[in-house]
């Protein structure tokens, strides 16, 4: 294809002889670089407000080891150099809910945050390249039918908060496809586990590739 | 919630801390920054592979006028000063499409970038927050159901060809949620028009709030 072809020098090139033309009223900038409201960033390092109390990969590679995990609402700009590893994710619509669980969610869930909730877990997943060749019907089947991921989910309400991150789709690679971030009480943590057991079984996660389980609790103020 | 009330500041601060510990060995770059291989820049500007011939705004704000627009698979870094508008887009699974359909679109459809192909049509669409509400029963109810949406575009295949891009959930905000990409024959841009005709009285494009169709010639070589 003609317009895939062009080397990035090219455009440079055309952009400086342009760039007096529009220098004054381009709005490129205003249509663009706009952080997405719905962007969390997630690192790990030697300091920050969550303690890394464990670190399992169930499969796939492990990540370095850090030992304090902070997540930050929007993103960081520059990446900071002293970082363990960098992760990144937004919020999205839901892909597979129907309305009917969607009631059901919506009554019963909490948000993070609440002072009780001292311990955070973070779910890192990266699903096969079998799993994105299904169709919308076809992962919904496993999703739901198959694995009833949303009613193991729902037994677990409202001690455990949840909230589901996308990575697939950011402009940079991401190492994972989801995120997803957990709190809780400590008396609440075997529930937690509990829960994960039950998911872990199902047929969905015949299709997760790379899974890292990372706890930790809340770092004192 | 302790993680997202962090100043930034002060993340740089305690990384900054961190730093000398972490330098030699961090892998933090090799997680993050590597550009998405579905990822794709659309620059309109003053030069490009395409000559713009028409932009209309069906619904809501039109675009920068421009006379020209490039298509780049990956990212541009930093941002060309001298473009009147910058849209990016990631190419995705599929969210509505059945295995059914899937076995139709594969056997008919055909690449961007045929020779023949010397018209090419972006269509930038943004939904309303009402349809991303929606739980996803509801939309493929609207999708497919109520609106016909893959049997629409299946009756124009293999003459026009087409990418979609999804810019909802990346990192910078985007001012559409969908970008397409069609390119055809000069003699096929009437049955070109009449696929939007017909995609545009559905119930699924009350939800569309933002509209802009721009169309363009390749540029000789």
């Amino acid at each position: 294809m003609r317009a895939i072809e062009l080397t990035r020098r090219g455009f440079f090139e055309r952009a400086a002889l342009a760039a007096g033309f529009w220098a004054a009223t381009s709005p490129a900038h205003a249509l663009t670089d706009i952080s997405n409201p719905r962007l969390f960033t997630f690192i790990g390092g030697r300091a920050g407000g969550w303690e890394v109390v464990s670190t399992k990969a169930l499969a796939g590679e492990l990540l370095p080891s850090v030992s304090h995990i902070d997540v930050i609402q929007g993103t960081l700009t520059p990446t900071p150099a002293g970082a363990g590893w960098i992760l990144r994710g937004v919020t999205s619509n839901e892909r597979y809910v129907t309305r009917d669980q969607k009631t059901q969610l919506v009554e019963k869930q909490q948000p993070l945050g609440r002072p009780t909730a001292t311990q955070m877990a973070l779910i890192l997943i990266r699903k096969s390249a079998k799993w994105w060749a299904l169709t919308q019907d076809e992962r919904r089947a496993l999703f739901q039918e198959q694995s009833k991921h949303v009613p193991i989910g729902l037994k677990y309400l409202p001690a455990i908060a949840r909230r589901l991150h996308h990575c697939r789709d950011l402009a940079e690679g991401q190492p994972f496809d989801f995120v997803t971030q957990f709190d809780y009480a400590k008396a609440d943590e075997p529930e937690f586990d509990k829960m994960l057991v039950a998911l872990r079984a199902t047929p969905e996660w015949e299709f997760v590739e790379r899974e890292v389980d990372l706890r930790s609790v809340r770092v004192a103020k």
